[in-house]
């Protein structure tokens, strides 16, 4: 893990310096904004990601650009990943991002709407100064995917998924293809073979799945460890695998009743989540929240990551060398990450 | 004027039929909200003059596509200009767009802040499909321009103009563009020369800046009119050549008075946008509206907008034809148009 964790801290000075750059070409009013969204703490494992893939497949014909660097490309995806919290925390209402008070709280909903608006564009516009097909389109599908990932999610809300890929579907658009992009960026910028480029794809895919999937188990772990109260997911409706799994141990009286609770939403979005019934009591959301967790529901999601850190291996079978190190150690990271 | 009619007329139903495919790619919730927007009237301007410059300047090389055609690539911009009303009209909480129910009031702020991305996103996507570098440029310039523009307008919002350019440089960002991106994706779709692309790109500028600012002068029509209540820009502290051509008119005692009032927004949306001040009444802002509009200041608004419209035809000095004539008349609808 120590390589791992040395090669993302000297990224940061180079990855730091591009984003500052491309924050100001951005309107006065929203600098602000999205300096505290991309400039304040989080590892960027994104940018670390392009730039680690990058390195190990740099071959012949790398892209190149007269005033771009590879660095300019790594931040591409995490404006758009930065841009996708602005507008969740203003969907979801949460007062708290990383333990700090979320953007929207400090500067309004609208202005963090706009900033969100802005950080797209920006980043589109930034990739597209690379005049390169294979890259417009990953980022094309990164920003399609993550705004139907976004509304799809919402959808679910209040709903229990009748089948897993239900569940899937919405972490893959919400998560993991942002994560995949951001390594498939890196093999093109890289100049590497249509090949190689899917193996990146996959490793990327697969990481971010697994990423997305520890999340939902930490979301059951204490607040001082991820600086927002535990169970967040349960208060959201959302039917993550600890949540399912709880249901799954109750008897079919109790899943009925669960079932009904689960449905009403705090916050409904759309006309059809909107619903009369009575919801979970404050009580009822601590005590379901405990029983998870004393049930160890989150470690056993922990196991459900497995799968898909072990399908991330295999798509680095073929390489060698430090690079294929330290993206193994990103596997260890992830799957052992308790913040 | 009844050549380009009859033109607009039969571009409808394949412009139409386009649409209606794109939107149903789009996420189940949303897809109303966009059927809502963009399939409920409108003249479809922009669909139209991709489409005319495509066939006036259509070559030997054209950009071709296994399945999608020339009317996929005219329908992003319409997507991106319904996008940014849907925006607007959450930002601006305006009750009437087209003289119908806004979509926000119909379908809640937040389903139509996801339409919105959603839009955006489909539009993006979709023209990356033409796999061509030039039309993603021309894309994420619009995205940006667009993006920007609408927060420069907000940072505007109750000031009075320094200068003529800040006031242009917002219409530019918040109208002209996508028109001029939308006869230049009609260029490029077409296959032309730089040159050509580029006389594309002026006529639309011009044309846009001119219907801007034809847009700012029926601000101070009868709401029978234009289906909303006149002198809004005035209420949103937006100002407008008519209301800059009143304020020009005012002893310096009365311009202070006015512009301190004008600085007081009713729904500010930055920090330094909040005032403790008291701005007009509703009485005062009738009693102005109804001012603007017995000194003919809409008129002579108008007369600014010819000097666009005169560039726009010199766009279209080498060319010849019945596509020529259709663009003509677009300036002459520009330029006469009442609602």
């Amino acid at each position: 893990m120590k390589e791992f964790a040395k090669a993302v801290l000297g990224f940061q000075e180079p990855v730091t310096k591009a984003l500052q750059n491309t924050i100001l070409t951005m309107p006065q009013s929203v600098q602000k904004i999205a300096e505290y969204a991309l400039l304040s703490g989080g590892k960027r494992l994104r940018p670390c990601l392009t730039l680690i893939w990058y390195n190990m497949l740099k071959g012949a014909n790398p892209i190149q650009h007269s005033t771009l660097s590879i660095y300019d490309s790594a931040i591409v995806l995490e404006m758009f990943h930065v841009a996708s919290l602005l507008h969740d925390d203003v969907l979801d209402d949460a007062d708290l991002r990383r333990g700090k008070e979320s953007a929207h709280i400090k500067f309004g909903i609208r202005p963090c709407l706009l900033a969100g608006d802005a950080l797209l564009a920006t980043g589109n516009k930034l990739m597209a100064e690379f005049q390169n097909v294979a890259l417009m389109s990953v980022i094309s599908d990164a920003l399609l995917k993550t705004a139907n990932g976004e509304i799809e999610e919402i959808e679910l809300a209040g709903k229990v998924p009748s089948h897993e890929q239900e569940y899937l579907s919405v972490i893959e658009g919400k998560t993991a293809w942002i994560i995949r992009s951001a390594c498939l960026v890196g093999a093109i910028m890289a100049g590497a073979s249509k090949e190689d480029q899917e193996k990146a794809a996959n490793y990327g895919l697969n990481l971010g799945m697994a990423f997305q999937i520890v999340d939902d188990a930490l979301d059951f772990s204490d607040e001082s460890i991820i600086g927002k109260p535990a169970g967040g997911d349960l208060r959201e409706r959302k039917c993550t695998p600890p949540i399912f799994m709880y249901l799954q141990s109750l008897t079919k009286e109790e899943q009925q009743e669960f079932i009904e609770k689960f449905s009403v939403l705090p916050s409904p979005i759309f006309e059809h989540q909107k619903q009369e019934k009575i919801g979970f009591t404050e009580q009822e959301l601590a005590e379901i929240t405990q029983k998870i967790i004393q049930a160890k529901y989150p470690e056993k999601t922990r196991e459900l990551a497995s799968k898909y850190l072990q399908k991330a291996e295999e798509s680095l079978h073929d390489f060698t060398g430090q690079n294929k190190e330290l993206l193994l150690e990103a596997l260890e990271y992830v799957r052992s990450r308790n913040k």
